[in-house]
């Protein structure tokens, strides 16, 4: 998995002179977006076959404000999946100086096109398979 | 007609100390989508019936900015309607000092759901009476 | 206390057909600003005695979702102050059918132009006393 | 010069399916900071050294819609430069069809922290110079 980079734009910063921190939530979803295709299981192919992953629950806490022109690194980690659930945590870094600025974390369920919660392992086992095997990646990756 | 108005918000504001000029051209939508749902034919109605009115091009001029907690008049105004196509002119104003503070206009088509061009005429005599004759009633307030 | 409106804007909708979720976030920005407002001591005016009130920590449960032209209710509520730190919490209502769409919450400290943190207490009296009046009014109206 | 890229994010699409027309005004902006980074007088070196380049004025027609997960390229090209004026005109493309889906414009000033009009020319001859230079370039791509 490479990393996900997001250089800070202009219109992301407010009259305080650092980045809104409601973009720090479209970030996640801009990681985990890339994460996705990454695997190759991209996530508008996900909604194109019938399931969607809305957000049931988004949290942030910040440490250091992001600036204008700044590059910060975003890395999703899965921690849970079930069939109908999956938790995912981000760590926000200046790119720079590898510092943490943020940490965040998002849940979602499965739905189909008719809001509808579905199994995503009857839906498709693939996908679930790349959620888990990540977790298992994840701790892998942590143990070292 | 009522005014629209539209309370500055901190989230718009950018590390100029400003709102960001981007804003502006959302503001335009949420003075014609107010303008269409005080007529009771509102733009998720309209979607609803099949009608979806698309942006073919924008423009703004800005003169003054805009700063936070500012309250702006944002007055839409139809300048032409066709069976194909709709122009509408925009006047954005500080509500306090009544100042002019940004002139913009919007270009549109009518298209159906799998965004294929229909003639409203057609489609909604109803909505096409409604842009015509506010037309005419903006040329007669122009007249006075 | 007026309770906060917004409405649901088409530009805040993304291609699931509900409101972003990041939205939820800008909302209860504006209801808190919306809240200061009212007492007569808006957080333009807080910055231009030098204090800024950033996020540290944010978070949001969603229930149900919002869609464009909806008029939600967001009610803030303060629910911790102490001279350097402040909590907000945030309830989000589907303002024709009462029903609760969203819950959520903020957390704050208070800085300096310089980005130092400083004691509210000390900075502005007034201020902290309108945070902490909020939260005996809060806890009357829940006996009630 | 590199061309710029952008991938579509999902929050930047609308219930339309389609990526929302405000965003591209915000495309044309990572263009042009991305064009100065690239010069190597980032447009937070230019603020910092006391020059803001707000923006008086902005045009896009739209020919095609983006959609999530697209990567379109943003090609800005300075078209005019006087010592208080700027003009610079977009070309978006799709970068996998590299069919042009928008063309837009944008006008801007010099200012200083004030808010003053300035002479980049006096301010900054060397920023003048490079606006003037990629005029040239531009026009000596097209010839050939």
């Amino acid at each position: 998995m490479n990393s996900y980079y997001h250089k800070v734009q202009y219109y992301e910063t407010d009259q305080m002179g650092v980045v809104h921190h409601s973009n720090y939530i479209r970030w996640f979803e801009e990681s985990r977006v890339d994460m996705m295709q990454q695997w190759g299981f991209s996530y508008a192919h996900t909604e194109r076959i019938g399931i969607l992953i809305p957000v049931l629950g988004v949290s942030c806490e910040y440490k250091v404000s992001a600036k204008f022109e700044d590059v910060v690194e975003i890395i999703p980690q899965i921690t849970k999946i079930t069939p109908v659930k999956l938790l995912i945590s981000y760590t926000v870094k200046n790119s720079k100086t590898g510092e943490i600025i943020a940490l965040g974390e998002s849940k979602h369920c499965f739905v189909n096109k008719d809001f509808r919660p579905v199994s995503l392992l009857k839906y498709s086992k693939e996908l679930y398979d790349l959620f888990n095997d990540s977790i298992i990646l994840g701790r892998k990756s942590d143990e070292i």
